[in-house]
């Protein structure tokens, strides 16, 4: 009889750090017997979904039993719209993360490199290590600002992609819009990812989400997710956009039903909900502002955010206050995993929340 | 600045075949400008969804601004219970196509080899090719019975995987239990995929799911899905179940949040809901008869199936009365990319639209 042992995962695997998700609320009520628990670790949207949104997905249930629409059409069409593009330089994903793996397929073979700002999300990473590509992490500069020109120093001949997280999390800071240029215009023939998750969220004037460099030609691919600011996090949907020539070599590496009927129904409405959005943008920058003004009272150092979230330096406690949150029940970001142990992350919750984690934050502080 | 053109996709991809989805009904209706429609094309379960399922995510909808729990630790229960196996030899994926990828990308190097019927599904040739790793084809015996000797004797040091689709997609037919217990004590230290997604359907003395073997300590994982008898294509949910080591192994390569939260709700009221896969079964049963014998009466050969779809022979004339079938606004499956182009694949649908289509088919035939 054969051996269980001898089946083996593929060597390679074992540089995948395994991804630590926020944790969810009822398993922190479970854990810690507490009634009020709220969740400002995942960058969600506080104020819920878009309505279009759930009366899409109200309207599509009971045509489940059939595939979904494999080309996703009409929310290609809508996405395209909205982003002043052809159809055919949009690809929509089950997540934004599932498009990084779908990109790393496509585009690296064993030994190649990757480009990536140090700390930034960690699905980039994951792409690489599954094709046995080599991360090249560039720390940022001085208050977690890009440093363009080591990303430049960076690419060598291996170097088959670089990213860019704008904002980026975890830091919520962005790339100038005149570093982008200046990183395009360095690098040659390397596929840029700019991924702007966050973009809905930036009101710097000289912020991008890289599309009009893809209008000039670059090869650049802007990544974009449903899970923010449109409040759909739970039906997965994310999406790229670029020329047609890279979008059809992802295609390539895409399952047929990768994106499933409820997501696509659902992100087809929630493009066109501009009210849902502008609400809660609004919300956000109100958001952010009383967590700034909260930190400097308490002599908190954070980080100017162009997100809905904010890295605030907690010092030698960190890890010690970041327990001691979530035992008067708010969930907030450990900053280790990023190397930052003396960091939290925080989300920009309702009004009612932020209130309710600065009052546990002030009580700890001030004990 | 860039060229676009020196952006390639990996060399590899050039053998991935577009996969061709069956046409969706409105595709067809707006081509030809038909009223009525049937779909017999993507082996759908023609009853429609479980209403627990579709109760399920209705009462979820709201949550969405959430992400998914990135265990579904609830629809991994719920199936290991049903399975009677532990909750850590289960790994619930985004439809069982995305768990074919995850375990292609698990353990398939460059240059390794995977043993596959042929023809069967076309997803285990596409997570090859995305790793670079070579399908080796092994042709059914007379009347598409597995050629289990043939299996065994493609079997190299190269072999990592061995697909068993059982019953077969396209043909029906299925790999007699004494005959996997065969080629699992010939092969050795090889993982053997068993795809099961048709399980439910099979009612031969002799057919297993494969869930006995792993409970024996066999290297088999079993391969199930949502989207046929518990009819919740649409949301997405398929499964693999093994040994924990080999789900440990997938797990590394999985992306957080791959199924979504309705579908993990879906999933979970479905697989409790006996009472719609016992109809659902009877329906299919009485369903594959009334085609078995219009298609003695029309002199057309057949191939008898433990699935929810029958492999007929129209002949030479193929392709054409497929086309013919269209106008008359039935779609099934031309067998053309299974390299049958005789014959056509028709998924069990209704009674009413089982007789639609036999009433097309014997118009076209006998006119």
């Amino acid at each position: 009889m054969a051996n269980l042992e001898n089946i083996k995962a593929r060597k390679t695997l074992d540089q995948i750090q395994p991804y630590s998700p926020g944790k969810p609320i009822w398993e922190v009520q479970e854990e810690l017997g507490l009634e009020r628990v709220i969740k400002l670790a995942s960058n969600e949207n506080p104020l819920g979904p878009s309505k279009k949104a759930v009366e899409a997905i109200e309207q599509g249930v009971l045509g489940l039993n059939r595939y979904p629409d494999a080309d996703a059409s009409d929310l290609k069409t809508a996405i395209a719209k909205e982003h002043g593009v052809e159809k055919n330089q949009v690809i929509p994903t089950n997540g934004a993360d599932e498009l990084i793996t779908l990109i790393s397929e496509a585009f690296l073979e064993q030994g190649d490199e990757i480009v990536v700002p140090d700390p930034s999300f960690s699905e980039y990473d994951f792409g690489a290590h599954i094709m046995g590509a080599k991360v090249v992490k560039v720390p940022f500069a001085q208050g977690f600002t890009f440093d363009v020109d080591a990303m430049i120093a960076a690419v060598t001949d291996q170097t088959k992609i670089i990213y860019i997280c704008s904002p980026n999390n975890p830091t919520g800071t962005y790339m100038k819009k005149q570093d982008v240029q200046k990183l395009l215009d360095a690098v040659g023939d390397v596929l840029v990812v700019f991924d702007a998750a966050y973009s809905h969220y930036a009101d710097a004037d000289d912020y991008t989400d890289g599309t009009e460099f893809i209008r000039q030609g670059y090869p650049l691919l802007t990544l974009k997710t449903f899970s923010k600011i449109y409040g759909i996090a739970g039906v997965r949907v994310g999406f790229g956009i670029a020329a047609d020539s890279i979008i059809t070599s992802i295609l390539k590496v895409k399952e047929p039903f990768n994106v499933n009927t409820l997501a696509q129904l659902a992100a087809t409405a929630a493009v066109t909900d501009h009210e849902h959005v502008t609400q809660s943008r609004e919300a956000n920058s109100r958001g952010r502002e009383f967590l700034y003004e909260a930190f400097e009272e308490l002599g908190l150092p954070y980080t100017k955010s162009m997100a809905n979230f904010v890295l605030v330096k907690l010092g030698d406690e960190g890890e010690a206050l970041y327990q001691d949150l979530m035992k008067k029940g708010v969930i907030v970001r450990y900053g280790k995993g990023w190397g930052l142990p003396e960091y939290v992350r925080v989300s920009v919750g309702t009004e009612e929340e932020n209130k309710f984690f600065v009052q546990a934050l002030r009580e700890l502080i001030q004990k």
